[in-house]
């Protein structure tokens, strides 16, 4: 049996492999149109930057290993221009000239290309991208030439990032290790799109303190040459950005021309419609990684461009094609990491965007929370948010960021969500505690008793953007000590020490007069023990979710 | 209404303060014997050691504090001896004499109390235990005399941990920190006897860089006073060690004393016996913490002495006490951990020897991973083990030892164990990955790969241990390369490298003859990729699990 894969990365090697553990006799192809095959893409970045000194480490196979290993067929230089299903014929551009190379089963792993924005100038030479080896090469010489030419001229080398997500981040990173003055520019009105507005804040933070200059919700109009090699970027607020280098992530799209020639069913967003076994709309084509259709939770289909889903793909579609009992998909998680420095932010199922635009009736519960018991020295803040049903309590996303104990925390949640996990078995999940590395209330487990409290009405929690609403409706109720106060406050709320409000009850009930009483404290904990005592006493009382911090975050976006 | 609460750490104090939470108006005292409510008993070593300096970020509330953000009527020196359970009247010894107080409900939550071994001068003023804040003020401060004493003596202080549990783990590192001699005793063959043989070598591997004197499966017989305030530790074996410090940490029992004279129902091992809502035999007196039973994944009671499960207990108990809507409990998992010096260790879920106890069907998976892609640096290698049931698939238990990351994967698979998660689930879970954090390919996903292909047949594993009976009736299959091979290697294994096996296989048709064939390499990936080609050409194959670490590690442990 014929078997062809085109595309030698991530899901398209992870495929070719399983499907010779599967099957000791196919004749299996693998047609690579760049010069490299199974190369951690993920690395590219971190290679620039340094952190990865060794270009031959990212390197992690080359064709003879494969065949040595696989007894695998791999062929870079090798891009197939045309299928012809009626044949199972492919058209293959080689550096010898055409070829045809028959299939029986086919797999596409075309995976993506960069978004190209249009931007008058965008060919210049300090123009670049990050996506594959030859693309790093360049980038990592135009950096060196860079800084030379900003050595001689007794300044530091300018670098502006275009696209402001995971690996605009990452790239950012690298650039300002190497000493480069980095200016950071993204569409969007915040830094790593992928992540609610709440939680980026924390990471725009992170990168002023590391000099980092943003510019948000900016596009960049033209890339106007300069004398010396340098570029102008213009942006459309009419502010310019010198650069010597300029990188492009703006994004990526699936790469999925040869399906739609073809005539494969392809979703809105370009991307390869696959089944649960990863097949397209032909019987005889597989397609898996950034090009194929994945599932959302909320149902929809989009593409996950992440390495961990491509690989499962992959074996999944291998398995499929010889015919090995497999295990069908789930509802793709998307779950994604990037370190910005000294801070890690994460993120896992459902995006906010998302359950809004599919109308999902769900609670956001905010947590912000030591990584592990406060009074063990180096407890770090998570920032938290988790998105659960309101129907049966089920997480549906979570994100995080902090300097200590995100991953971990997300990994947990997605494992989670994974599971169809509800508010209550977060709630009694029994997670590794001791002094330096947890807490006996995890904030995974804190994640969970909140969102108990709200889903039962036990306290229900009220979002910091409805208080402007909720506020001429009823009054905030402050429970911090006057020294927290003191510092900072919401005008107009009432201010009782926790400590206090038993002794003071009847000056609440007086000042409420019957209406609804919202409660914040600094983080939500000693507003929920005070929402407690108010209901208890017979008032009607909501928490404000995340407190303080969820309100000055809330009051920098311009929703209080 | 009364409600009585024996006991103000964890267990008891989560109860009180949630029952508060519950109902404003309830009347609840809490009665504790010593000096100390709600403190942070499982800070208590690293206060010894220096890591936590301030004392007081240890005592996390007083009665007063209590008072005032819970109404809390806590008594300390306030020790119960008594309960009357018709008459619903305890009665309690108070500095002032002995007083009875009335209870409508009651909850025991007295805690565990050290093992105290039959050792001939345990009494001498040389032995210390480290369970309360006065046991901890007395042992720093003879330290602090011992130091002082050595430093005139020109030498270091001695110090010898009889009891290698978390405690006793803990108590070592502190020790160490503080410049003492260590010499680290246990009865059980190997360190921290609930994690399995197999991953203790490496922990014991970190105690003795560090200069800690190892004396495994060996007993104190004798503390015999010297001259100085000194003692000497006589052990069974002949030896003797001395010290100016002795710490006994050999296990804790449930306090249910109490209990017991009331006639409320025990389990053999001296815990309260409670359903899943924390209810003792009598229908008004609940029960939490280290002195309740809880319920193992093998369906068998045992205590779960953990900070997390009695601070969950606490509040189930207080949901039921108050009639509150509760959620039942679900068995425990123990998930556990402990920092030795730079090295992790965690366990979840069924230990190995309760799963053999009860006669689980199961298999066990070796795991040697690094902790983030091997590509970036810094990857620190986790050894794991998993076990899986063979009868559906689900992950029972799961525990591991490393420097980096084994927290974060013991989490996930503590969640994945109370989500009922098999293999297939934990091959398929998405977890973050970037090079700094993690793998597209998690251990986690790898313990579920190497789970997946034994439970389907796809490639069996066989124990490291079973070896000298296989090797009998067929032979093993070195697939590592020569390098590795002149390192260490197994007496008369067929030597073929995992490049070469398909140019070879009549090589191995020849030398096994018919037999089954068990193939290694380092850890496990490449003896995989070989048994698939093997089984490929007709021939029976096995990988051994873990490969050459988890034979080296048996051969260590004379299974081999």
């Amino acid at each position: 049996m014929n078997i062809v894969v085109i595309g030698g990365v991530a899901g398209g090697m992870s495929a070719a492999a399983r499907i010779r553990r599967n099957d000791e006799d196919a004749n299996i192809i693998v047609l690579e149109a760049g010069e490299y095959v199974s190369f951690a893409n993920c690395g590219l970045p971190y290679h620039v930057g340094g952190d990865i000194s060794s270009r031959d480490s990212l390197l992690l196979h080359t064709p003879e290993s494969l065949h040595t290993r696989a007894n695998l067929d791999v062929r870079i230089r090798h891009e197939v221009v045309h299928i012809d299903r009626a044949e199972k014929v492919l058209d293959v551009d080689t550096p010898e000239g055409r070829i045809q190379i028959q299939y029986d089963k086919l797999l596409l792993a075309t995976g993506a290309k960069g978004v190209v924005p249009r931007i008058k100038g965008i060919d210049h030479q300090a123009v670049n991208t990050l996506r594959t080896i030859p693309e790093m090469d360049s980038l990592k010489e135009k950096i060196s030439q860079a800084r030379k030419r900003a050595e001689a001229e007794k300044r530091h080398a300018r670098a502006v990032v275009i696209g402001g997500g995971f690996i605009g981040l990452e790239a950012v990173e690298a650039l300002v290790q190497l000493g480069l003055d980095v200016t950071l520019a993204d569409l969007a009105p915040h830094v790593l799109p992928p992540i609610d507005e709440d939680l980026a804040p924390y990471l725009a933070e992170e990168l002023e303190k590391r000099g980092v200059k943003l510019k948000l919700g900016v596009a960049a109009d033209e890339i106007r040459g300069e004398e010396n090699g340098q570029a102008t970027v213009v942006f459309n607020d009419g502010t310019e950005s010198r650069a010597d280098v300029v990188l492009l992530s703006v994004g990526v799209l699936p790469r999925s021309e040869l399906a739609r020639d073809a005539g494969l069913d392809l979703a809105d967003n370009g991307a390869i419609v696959v089944d649960e076994f990863q097949l397209t709309s032909d019987a005889n084509i597989w397609a898996v990684g950034d090009a194929a259709t994945v599932t959302l939770g909320t149902g929809g289909q989009a593409s996950a461009m992440l390495a961990g889903p491509a690989n499962r793909q992959g074996r999944i579609a291998a398995d499929s094609m010889c015919g090995v009992k497999t295990i069908s998909r789930k509802p793709v998680l998307r779950t994604a990491v990037v370190r910005v420095f000294d801070q890690i932010a994460a993120v896992t199922g459902c995006r906010r965007r998302e359950l809004d635009e599919a109308d999902v009736k769900y609670v956001t519960v905010r947590l912000h929370a030591p990584h592990h018991v406060g009074y063990f020295p180096g407890a770090e803040t998570i920032h938290m948010l988790g998105f659960f049903s309101e129907d049966d309590g089920a997480l549906l996303g979570a994100q995080a960021v902090g300097k200590a104990g995100v991953d971990k925390r997300i990994d947990v949640l997605a494992t989670a969500i994974r599971a169809g996990m509800t508010a209550d078995d977060l709630a009694e999940v029994e997670l590794t505690y001791s002094p330096p590395v947890g807490a006996a209330k995890d904030p995974v487990n804190m994640l969970g008793f909140v969102a108990q409290n709200h889903l039962s009405g036990y306290s229900k929690l009220i979002q910091p953007e409805d208080i402007p609403d909720a506020r001429s409706q009823g009054i905030i109720l402050d429970v911090r000590n006057p020294a927290e106060v003191a510092n900072w406050a919401l005008a107009d709320s009432l201010k009782i020490p926790l400590g206090e409000l038993r002794d003071r009850i009847s000056q609440v009930r007086d000042a409420s007069a019957g209406k609804p009483i919202y409660v914040h404290c600094a983080s939500g904990i000693r507003s929920y023990l005070a929402v407690r005592i108010l209901l208890g006493n017979g008032l009607e009382a909501y928490n404000i979710a995340g407190g303080e911090a969820s309100l000055r975050i809330a009051q920098k976006l311009g929703k209080l």
